[in-house]
Protein backbone atom coordinates (compact mmCIF):
# COMPACT_ATOMS: atom_id res chain seq x y z
CA UNK A 1 0.00 0.00 0.00
CA UNK A 2 1.48 3.77 -0.86
CA UNK A 3 0.75 6.29 1.56
CA UNK A 4 -2.05 8.55 1.49
CA UNK A 5 -1.99 12.10 0.67
CA UNK A 6 -2.73 12.77 4.26
CA UNK A 7 -0.32 10.32 5.60
CA UNK A 8 3.02 11.77 3.79
CA UNK A 9 1.77 15.42 5.58
CA UNK A 10 2.15 14.37 8.98
CA UNK A 11 5.07 12.37 8.09
CA UNK A 12 6.94 15.47 6.65
CA UNK A 13 5.18 17.29 9.24
CA UNK A 14 6.84 15.10 11.66
CA UNK A 15 9.94 15.22 10.73
CA UNK A 16 10.05 18.92 10.09
CA UNK A 17 9.49 19.11 13.89
CA UNK A 18 12.50 16.41 14.77
CA UNK A 19 14.95 18.70 12.33
CA UNK A 20 13.61 21.84 14.02
CA UNK A 21 13.79 21.01 17.56
CA UNK A 22 17.76 19.46 17.02
CA UNK A 23 18.51 23.13 15.33
CA UNK A 24 17.41 24.42 18.42
CA UNK A 25 19.42 22.53 20.29
CA UNK A 26 22.60 23.45 18.28
CA UNK A 27 22.08 26.17 17.12
CA UNK A 28 20.02 28.22 19.44
CA UNK A 29 16.24 29.77 18.88
CA UNK A 30 17.50 32.83 17.19
CA UNK A 31 20.14 30.82 14.81
CA UNK A 32 17.28 28.61 13.07
CA UNK A 33 16.29 29.04 9.91
CA UNK A 34 13.50 27.63 7.22
CA UNK A 35 16.11 26.85 5.03
CA UNK A 36 18.50 24.81 7.60
CA UNK A 37 15.43 22.96 8.56
CA UNK A 38 14.36 21.93 5.32
CA UNK A 39 17.96 20.52 4.61
CA UNK A 40 17.95 19.06 7.81
CA UNK A 41 14.37 17.38 7.62
CA UNK A 42 15.61 16.32 3.58
CA UNK A 43 12.50 18.13 1.89
CA UNK A 44 11.49 21.46 -0.01
CA UNK A 45 12.22 24.77 1.83
CA UNK A 46 8.61 25.17 0.50
CA UNK A 47 7.12 22.62 2.84
CA UNK A 48 8.23 24.19 5.65
CA UNK A 49 6.22 27.27 4.76
CA UNK A 50 3.29 24.66 3.93
CA UNK A 51 3.24 23.32 7.26
CA UNK A 52 4.00 26.35 9.34
CA UNK A 53 2.81 29.76 9.15
CA UNK A 54 6.67 31.20 10.32
CA UNK A 55 9.43 29.81 12.19
CA UNK A 56 8.49 31.21 15.40
CA UNK A 57 5.65 28.84 15.40
CA UNK A 58 7.53 26.00 13.35
CA UNK A 59 9.60 26.55 16.63
CA UNK A 60 7.11 26.59 19.67
CA UNK A 61 5.33 23.25 17.77
CA UNK A 62 8.95 21.43 17.93
CA UNK A 63 9.48 22.52 21.49
CA UNK A 64 6.01 21.50 22.70
CA UNK A 65 6.53 18.37 21.27
CA UNK A 66 9.74 17.17 22.35
CA UNK A 67 8.46 18.19 25.76
CA UNK A 68 5.34 15.68 25.48
CA UNK A 69 7.77 13.44 24.79
CA UNK A 70 10.26 13.70 28.02
CA UNK A 71 7.19 14.26 30.04
CA UNK A 72 5.69 10.95 28.82
CA UNK A 73 8.57 8.88 29.84
CA UNK A 74 8.90 11.08 33.26
CA UNK A 75 5.05 9.92 33.84
CA UNK A 76 6.11 6.43 33.16
CA UNK A 77 8.95 6.24 35.35
CA UNK A 78 6.97 7.57 38.02
CA UNK A 79 4.07 4.92 37.59
CA UNK A 80 6.50 2.57 37.86
CA UNK A 81 8.16 3.41 40.95
CA UNK A 82 6.84 1.22 43.62
CA UNK A 83 7.65 4.11 46.67
CA UNK A 84 8.81 7.66 47.02
CA UNK A 85 12.34 6.99 47.86
CA UNK A 86 12.69 5.10 44.26
CA UNK A 87 11.42 7.38 42.69
CA UNK A 88 13.49 10.30 44.17
CA UNK A 89 16.80 8.01 43.35
CA UNK A 90 15.34 7.77 39.48
CA UNK A 91 14.45 11.44 39.50
CA UNK A 92 17.79 12.69 40.43
CA UNK A 93 19.22 9.99 37.30
CA UNK A 94 17.27 11.63 34.82
CA UNK A 95 18.57 15.27 36.31
CA UNK A 96 22.07 13.67 36.19
CA UNK A 97 21.83 12.82 32.73
CA UNK A 98 20.81 16.74 31.29
CA UNK A 99 24.54 17.57 30.87
CA UNK A 100 25.91 20.33 28.84
CA UNK A 101 26.53 17.77 26.41
CA UNK A 102 22.99 16.65 26.24
CA UNK A 103 21.00 18.49 23.29
CA UNK A 104 17.39 18.26 25.90
CA UNK A 105 19.25 20.37 28.47
CA UNK A 106 20.19 23.58 25.51
CA UNK A 107 16.74 22.70 23.78
CA UNK A 108 14.84 23.58 27.68
CA UNK A 109 17.14 26.29 27.88
CA UNK A 110 16.39 27.75 24.97
CA UNK A 111 12.48 27.11 24.95
CA UNK A 112 12.38 28.78 28.84
CA UNK A 113 13.81 31.62 27.56
CA UNK A 114 12.13 31.67 24.11
CA UNK A 115 8.34 31.53 26.42
CA UNK A 116 9.21 35.17 28.03
CA UNK A 117 8.53 36.20 24.25
CA UNK A 118 5.80 33.67 22.62
CA UNK A 119 2.38 33.84 24.69
CA UNK A 120 1.56 30.51 22.67
CA UNK A 121 4.65 28.76 23.58
CA UNK A 122 4.06 30.13 27.30
CA UNK A 123 0.57 29.18 27.80
CA UNK A 124 1.27 25.77 26.44
CA UNK A 125 4.30 25.19 28.96
CA UNK A 126 2.04 26.41 32.00
CA UNK A 127 -0.56 23.57 31.41
CA UNK A 128 2.03 20.98 30.84
CA UNK A 129 3.79 22.11 33.68
CA UNK A 130 0.57 22.31 35.83
CA UNK A 131 -0.44 18.87 34.67
CA UNK A 132 2.73 17.09 35.41
CA UNK A 133 2.26 19.11 38.79
CA UNK A 134 -0.72 17.27 39.44
CA UNK A 135 0.75 13.82 38.45
CA UNK A 136 3.94 14.53 40.82
CA UNK A 137 1.41 15.13 43.50
CA UNK A 138 -0.79 12.35 43.19
CA UNK A 139 2.25 10.25 43.08
CA UNK A 140 3.57 11.56 46.47
CA UNK A 141 -0.30 11.09 47.82
CA UNK A 142 -0.64 8.06 46.83
CA UNK A 143 2.52 6.78 48.21
CA UNK A 144 2.13 8.35 51.94
CA UNK A 145 1.28 12.24 51.46
CA UNK A 146 3.76 14.48 53.13
CA UNK A 147 1.81 17.26 53.87
CA UNK A 148 0.68 19.68 51.14
CA UNK A 149 1.54 17.59 48.09
CA UNK A 150 0.87 19.82 45.14
CA UNK A 151 3.48 22.46 46.75
CA UNK A 152 5.78 19.91 47.71
CA UNK A 153 5.23 18.90 43.90
CA UNK A 154 5.76 22.17 42.81
CA UNK A 155 9.29 22.64 44.77
CA UNK A 156 10.68 18.95 43.58
CA UNK A 157 9.84 20.00 39.95
CA UNK A 158 11.61 23.26 40.60
CA UNK A 159 14.49 21.11 42.30
CA UNK A 160 15.06 19.28 39.25
CA UNK A 161 14.96 22.48 36.94
CA UNK A 162 17.10 23.89 39.20
CA UNK A 163 19.77 21.79 39.72
CA UNK A 164 19.84 20.78 35.62
CA UNK A 165 20.94 24.74 35.50
CA UNK A 166 23.33 24.31 38.29
CA UNK A 167 24.91 21.38 37.17
CA UNK A 168 25.06 22.88 33.99
CA UNK A 169 27.67 25.56 35.86
CA UNK A 170 29.23 23.27 38.05
CA UNK A 171 28.88 19.76 37.07
CA UNK A 172 30.33 18.37 40.12
CA UNK A 173 27.11 18.69 41.82
CA UNK A 174 26.41 15.24 41.63
CA UNK A 175 29.18 14.62 44.32
CA UNK A 176 27.27 15.96 47.35
CA UNK A 177 24.24 13.56 48.69
CA UNK A 178 21.79 15.55 47.30
CA UNK A 179 19.38 12.49 48.00
CA UNK A 180 19.42 13.34 51.55
CA UNK A 181 17.34 17.06 51.12
CA UNK A 182 15.34 15.40 48.69
CA UNK A 183 14.21 12.70 51.08
CA UNK A 184 13.58 15.07 53.66
CA UNK A 185 11.67 17.83 51.26
CA UNK A 186 9.49 14.63 50.38
CA UNK A 187 8.72 13.53 54.13
CA UNK A 188 11.21 10.37 54.02
CA UNK A 189 13.22 9.81 56.83
CA UNK A 190 17.12 10.27 56.42
CA UNK A 191 20.01 8.36 58.35
CA UNK A 192 21.04 12.07 59.34
CA UNK A 193 18.07 14.04 59.47
CA UNK A 194 15.62 14.70 62.35
CA UNK A 195 12.38 12.98 60.29
CA UNK A 196 11.02 9.85 62.99
CA UNK A 197 12.07 6.62 61.31
CA UNK A 198 10.06 3.84 60.08
CA UNK A 199 8.46 5.23 56.81
CA UNK B 1 39.27 68.53 43.06
CA UNK B 2 39.24 67.18 39.62
CA UNK B 3 39.32 63.24 39.14
CA UNK B 4 42.60 61.57 37.60
CA UNK B 5 42.40 59.99 34.26
CA UNK B 6 42.25 56.09 36.29
CA UNK B 7 39.34 57.50 38.31
CA UNK B 8 37.68 58.77 35.12
CA UNK B 9 38.49 55.06 33.53
CA UNK B 10 37.37 53.20 36.34
CA UNK B 11 33.86 55.38 36.21
CA UNK B 12 33.56 54.77 32.18
CA UNK B 13 34.29 51.49 32.87
CA UNK B 14 31.25 51.19 35.18
CA UNK B 15 29.10 53.10 32.89
CA UNK B 16 29.81 50.83 30.45
CA UNK B 17 28.99 47.57 32.60
CA UNK B 18 25.53 49.19 33.87
CA UNK B 19 24.46 49.82 30.40
CA UNK B 20 25.54 46.56 29.30
CA UNK B 21 23.79 44.42 32.20
CA UNK B 22 20.60 46.95 31.17
CA UNK B 23 20.70 45.82 27.60
CA UNK B 24 21.06 42.31 27.82
CA UNK B 25 17.80 42.30 30.23
CA UNK B 26 15.75 44.48 26.92
CA UNK B 27 17.31 42.58 24.27
CA UNK B 28 19.52 39.35 24.87
CA UNK B 29 23.01 38.50 24.62
CA UNK B 30 22.99 38.72 20.88
CA UNK B 31 21.06 41.48 20.76
CA UNK B 32 23.18 44.08 22.23
CA UNK B 33 26.16 46.07 19.84
CA UNK B 34 29.53 48.06 20.42
CA UNK B 35 27.42 50.95 19.54
CA UNK B 36 24.11 50.13 21.45
CA UNK B 37 26.01 50.15 24.71
CA UNK B 38 28.35 53.47 23.83
CA UNK B 39 25.16 54.81 23.27
CA UNK B 40 23.01 54.12 26.35
CA UNK B 41 26.43 55.16 28.62
CA UNK B 42 26.94 58.24 26.69
CA UNK B 43 30.20 57.54 25.29
CA UNK B 44 32.15 57.34 22.06
CA UNK B 45 31.61 53.58 20.36
CA UNK B 46 36.12 53.38 20.92
CA UNK B 47 35.97 53.51 24.22
CA UNK B 48 34.09 50.30 24.75
CA UNK B 49 37.00 48.76 22.28
CA UNK B 50 39.67 50.39 24.80
CA UNK B 51 37.84 49.07 27.66
CA UNK B 52 37.62 45.60 26.46
CA UNK B 53 38.57 42.78 24.38
CA UNK B 54 35.07 42.05 22.69
CA UNK B 55 31.46 42.64 23.32
CA UNK B 56 31.09 38.98 24.37
CA UNK B 57 33.66 39.89 26.96
CA UNK B 58 32.02 43.56 28.03
CA UNK B 59 28.99 41.21 28.40
CA UNK B 60 30.40 38.54 30.55
CA UNK B 61 31.58 41.43 33.08
CA UNK B 62 28.52 43.04 32.57
CA UNK B 63 26.63 39.65 33.94
CA UNK B 64 29.26 38.76 36.48
CA UNK B 65 29.26 42.51 38.01
CA UNK B 66 25.10 42.12 38.37
CA UNK B 67 25.42 38.83 39.96
CA UNK B 68 27.91 40.10 42.52
CA UNK B 69 25.59 42.86 43.24
CA UNK B 70 22.95 40.20 43.81
CA UNK B 71 24.67 37.98 45.75
CA UNK B 72 26.03 40.68 48.18
CA UNK B 73 22.44 41.69 48.79
CA UNK B 74 21.10 37.70 49.54
CA UNK B 75 24.14 38.02 51.61
CA UNK B 76 22.60 40.60 53.73
CA UNK B 77 19.92 39.25 53.98
CA UNK B 78 20.64 36.10 55.71
CA UNK B 79 22.86 37.67 57.85
CA UNK B 80 20.03 39.64 59.09
CA UNK B 81 17.31 36.68 59.25
CA UNK B 82 17.49 35.44 63.31
CA UNK B 83 16.01 31.88 62.65
CA UNK B 84 16.30 29.31 59.31
CA UNK B 85 12.16 30.03 59.55
CA UNK B 86 12.81 34.13 58.95
CA UNK B 87 15.32 32.92 56.04
CA UNK B 88 13.17 30.89 53.79
CA UNK B 89 10.21 33.19 53.98
CA UNK B 90 12.68 36.09 53.08
CA UNK B 91 14.24 33.71 50.12
CA UNK B 92 10.53 33.36 49.09
CA UNK B 93 10.07 36.95 49.26
CA UNK B 94 13.39 37.47 47.10
CA UNK B 95 11.98 34.36 44.38
CA UNK B 96 8.51 35.98 44.12
CA UNK B 97 10.27 39.61 42.98
CA UNK B 98 11.82 37.74 39.88
CA UNK B 99 8.86 38.01 37.92
CA UNK B 100 8.60 38.01 34.05
CA UNK B 101 8.93 42.13 34.35
CA UNK B 102 11.85 42.01 36.26
CA UNK B 103 14.87 42.92 33.70
CA UNK B 104 17.28 40.74 36.20
CA UNK B 105 15.14 37.53 35.42
CA UNK B 106 16.36 37.34 31.62
CA UNK B 107 20.03 38.72 32.65
CA UNK B 108 20.08 35.88 34.50
CA UNK B 109 18.75 33.67 32.17
CA UNK B 110 20.45 34.73 29.30
CA UNK B 111 23.32 34.15 31.31
CA UNK B 112 22.70 30.52 31.99
CA UNK B 113 22.36 30.29 28.43
CA UNK B 114 25.56 31.93 27.36
CA UNK B 115 27.73 30.01 30.19
CA UNK B 116 27.03 27.12 28.03
CA UNK B 117 29.15 28.60 25.17
CA UNK B 118 31.73 30.82 27.55
CA UNK B 119 34.47 28.83 29.52
CA UNK B 120 35.23 31.95 31.51
CA UNK B 121 31.29 32.98 32.21
CA UNK B 122 30.94 29.06 33.73
CA UNK B 123 33.97 29.18 36.03
CA UNK B 124 33.46 32.32 37.49
CA UNK B 125 29.66 31.34 38.03
CA UNK B 126 30.40 28.22 39.51
CA UNK B 127 33.20 30.09 41.68
CA UNK B 128 30.01 32.41 42.62
CA UNK B 129 27.39 29.39 43.20
CA UNK B 130 30.05 27.47 45.47
CA UNK B 131 31.01 30.35 47.37
CA UNK B 132 27.18 30.94 47.92
CA UNK B 133 26.10 27.87 48.52
CA UNK B 134 29.19 27.35 51.56
CA UNK B 135 27.70 30.80 52.70
CA UNK B 136 24.07 29.16 52.64
CA UNK B 137 25.22 25.55 54.02
CA UNK B 138 27.07 28.16 57.31
CA UNK B 139 23.76 29.81 58.31
CA UNK B 140 22.32 26.43 58.04
CA UNK B 141 24.41 24.75 60.33
CA UNK B 142 24.47 28.25 62.82
CA UNK B 143 21.21 27.73 63.04
CA UNK B 144 20.30 24.18 63.91
CA UNK B 145 22.13 21.82 61.40
CA UNK B 146 19.08 19.81 59.23
CA UNK B 147 21.69 17.22 58.35
CA UNK B 148 24.08 17.45 55.26
CA UNK B 149 23.40 21.39 55.39
CA UNK B 150 26.02 21.43 52.08
CA UNK B 151 23.86 19.26 49.88
CA UNK B 152 21.08 21.05 51.67
CA UNK B 153 22.37 24.38 50.73
CA UNK B 154 22.71 23.39 46.82
CA UNK B 155 19.31 22.06 46.88
CA UNK B 156 17.33 25.01 48.33
CA UNK B 157 19.59 27.05 45.55
CA UNK B 158 18.45 25.14 43.04
CA UNK B 159 14.80 25.56 44.29
CA UNK B 160 15.42 29.00 44.08
CA UNK B 161 15.82 29.32 40.60
CA UNK B 162 13.86 26.55 39.78
CA UNK B 163 11.20 28.56 41.18
CA UNK B 164 12.69 31.63 39.38
CA UNK B 165 11.86 29.92 36.12
CA UNK B 166 8.64 28.18 36.68
CA UNK B 167 6.70 31.18 37.66
CA UNK B 168 7.86 32.95 34.40
CA UNK B 169 6.11 30.21 32.61
CA UNK B 170 3.26 30.01 35.69
CA UNK B 171 2.60 33.63 37.13
CA UNK B 172 0.11 31.54 39.99
CA UNK B 173 3.08 29.25 41.33
CA UNK B 174 2.87 31.92 44.36
CA UNK B 175 -0.69 30.97 45.57
CA UNK B 176 0.57 27.37 46.95
CA UNK B 177 1.66 26.98 50.41
CA UNK B 178 5.65 26.59 49.25
CA UNK B 179 6.98 27.71 52.64
CA UNK B 180 5.96 24.16 53.76
CA UNK B 181 8.28 21.89 51.70
CA UNK B 182 10.69 24.05 51.68
CA UNK B 183 10.58 24.19 55.74
CA UNK B 184 10.54 20.33 55.75
CA UNK B 185 13.91 20.60 53.36
CA UNK B 186 15.37 22.56 55.97
CA UNK B 187 14.34 20.51 58.76
CA UNK B 188 12.11 22.73 60.42
CA UNK B 189 8.55 21.98 61.74
CA UNK B 190 5.50 22.53 59.81
CA UNK B 191 1.96 22.06 60.41
CA UNK B 192 0.97 19.50 57.93
CA UNK B 193 4.50 17.09 58.20
CA UNK B 194 5.61 14.45 59.96
CA UNK B 195 9.01 16.28 61.78
CA UNK B 196 8.69 16.55 65.31
CA UNK B 197 7.46 20.02 66.97
CA UNK B 198 10.24 22.66 68.93
CA UNK B 199 12.66 23.57 66.57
Amino acid sequence: MTPTAAERGRETRGQLLDAAAQLVGEEGWGGVTTRKVAERAGVRPGLVHYHFASVDNLLIDACLAYVERELSGMNQLLANTPDRGTGLAALLEVMASYSSDNPGTTIFSEMLLAATRHQRLRDELARMLRELRHTVADWLARHGDPGEAEATSAVLLAVIDGLILHQLIDPNLHSLPLVVPLRRLAGLPTETGTEPPGQ
